[in-house]
């Protein structure tokens, strides 16, 4: 049984951090107004990154499969935006206040821990595959690996002496898992319904960048209006970035995402590109349905290329960039009723800058 | 894909309270004073009961599996003794005073998410028998529900608005993960080792006895040096009641526990009979590994006879009752710190019954 234990773990990639992901862009699509903006965000919130990123890579891990479980995504993941978030709108109200690191830490140890049980359902998914002995025996790791982030991020906010901070976390917390939820029970049923499909990427993406922004103006002493204004900001931004993030698994470079392209279709989890070019072409649909129906364990590339050639004809793929920048152009809006300053221009980047990424 | 959805819940059965199940016992045994105190009990608990059995049957479903697999857990689930807990310590200090049913209730559902997330768990270790489609959907859906019921806990903890409860909660959470990784690490290697199994138990079962007699005591108004007392109380009688649970699983009546018996032994897991079995026997060890070694997912009559028969000789289950009379000894000593009063009486019998009960 113990044999079970072995190869958890891909190989290790250093982790990124959200400027560093911008800033390539910015290099990449020659926009160098972007690319100073950027300069001047790392000297701004670069130590309160830093700060986190120590955070993270000092959770106490046991050398058990539960441990490494925890070792393997907190060494891998990524972007850190969610930290960002906290680390900008705690400055709103005053910028030269120290950035909360036990929120911003605590945001990406509830996105880590949702990330891992994910893993499980999606694991849970690989029923044409492999499930494999190894497969289980992850399932196990992860399962209680996530719920230790869960419980070690609550306590890192309960630190913060602000009890509406935790109770607006534990909701946020039960909006995702019931979005979740919604995401299982609609798997493989392809529901190409607009209103379902926001309902659950505004519950399992955008509701915890929501958290991100109150939590981050509460602990800075920002005021109710204030907050609201931030909470909206989240809910735009969150929606916009999962927008992002659905087209990438179509045609993104895997090499820069890291994950595998058609993921979401394999998973039978509707992206916003398919529910645009459904509504444009009825056929895609029954292709989509061919693409999943395939027993091997994955979507074949002639199946992929069908329904890549429908999206391309009915242009849902620029449709899906416009309406993810037509959040992104919302959120900033928001930010109208707060302040002028540092920390308001970096969340204006970041909405800009969340649209453009590669990655 | 949607035919995952079905057969995820067994027959369903109806509530039984520790109050009733302690009842049966001290008719079957012939314990008219244990009997009489019941009835006390029922008289002065009975009511805190039926409002926590109230919240638990009106804790919010969806119609999704992760709905069902919630209403099929707190439909099916049983004894309430951790809510008793709760209501019984908040009388300490002053018996006239309600009992805190949202922390009593918070208690049976963190119990009652950690029995859905060790399901996947024991379902991942099914590795040897069926692994089919029913099986992964129950693991997604599990996962969802028991993340979501550790939430609701925490916000009915949170309504109690006293932090340190709060706190003591996440730490103990904390240890009860740490304790079932320490588990999952352990299974299948047999590690006849005291400390470890204690470690484990403690974790797993022991720390949540604890928190539900400081939630009790805290909520009641009982000052540091009673909780702790309680809190050792808490810690005796959880062990004490795993203790049992470890040779219900060996001895116990199937249709009186509704578990088939020998399930530690086929998951793997070290239970007290085994491990002072094996410091009489030396050859139990081998005769438990060949019992687990049989690859057609469960335990043959026969080579559970040989282990029982070990059991049997070395008298491992009356040393094992013996010891579990003793935690629970130790238990009520701890109490003798607590002024007098019905709620103390009743603790008293709490401790003795939990040893003598038959599921």
């Amino acid at each position: 049984m113990t044999d079970l234990a072995m190869n958890l773990d891909p190989a290790p990639a250093a982790p990124v951090d959200v400027l560093g992901v911008l800033d390539g862009v910015s290099q990449q699509e020659g926009l160098p107004d972007l690319a100073a903006a950027l300069a001047r965000l790392r000297d701004y919130v670069g130590e309160d990154l830093v700060q986190v990123e120590q955070a993270l890579q000092s959770v106490p891990r046991a050398k058990d499969v539960v441990g490494r479980s925890l070792e393997h995504l907190l060494t891998l993941e990524g972007k850190r935006l969610r930290p960002l978030c906290v680390a900008l709108s705690s400055r709103i109200a005053d910028p030269s206040r120290p950035a909360p690191v036990s929120l911003a830490t605590a945001v990406e140890l509830v996105h880590s821990a949702t990330l891992l049980h994910d893993d499980v359902v999606d694991a849970g998914s690989m029923r044409r595959g492999r499930p494999t002995a190894r497969v289980l025996y992850g399932n196990a790791a992860s399962v209680f690996a996530g719920d230790w982030l869960l419980i070690e991020a609550l306590r890192r906010v309960q630190q913060a002496k602000l009890p509406e901070v935790t109770d607006n976390l534990l909701e946020t917390i039960d909006e995702m898992i019931r979005a979740e939820a919604l995401q299982l029970e609609c798997r493989g049923r392809l529901v190409f319904d607009e209103a379902t499909y926001f309902s659950i990427i505004e519950g399992k993406t955008a509701a915890l960048f929501r958290w991100a922004m109150f939590a981050g103006g509460r602990a800075g002493g920002l005021d109710e209006a204030g907050c609201a204004a931030l909470q909206a900001y989240g809910m735009d931004l969150g929606v916009a970035f999962q927008i992002v993030d659905d087209a990438l698994d179509l045609v993104g470079d895997a090499a820069q995402t890291g994950k595998a392209l058609f993921c979401d279709l394999h998973e039978g989890k509707m992206t916003f590109p398919l529910l645009v070019g459904a509504a444009r072409d009825p056929a895609l649909p029954g292709l989509v349905e061919e693409a999943m129906a395939n027993e091997a364990g994955s979507i074949t590339p002639e199946a992929a290329r069908r329904v890549m050639d429908s999206l391309h004809r009915t242009e849902a793929l620029a449709a899906t960039q416009a309406r993810a920048q037509a959040f992104a152009r919302r959120a900033r809006g928001h930010l109208a009723a707060l302040k002028d300053g540092s920390a308001k221009d970096a969340l204006v980047l970041v909405a800009e800058a969340a649209v453009h990424r590669n990655k």
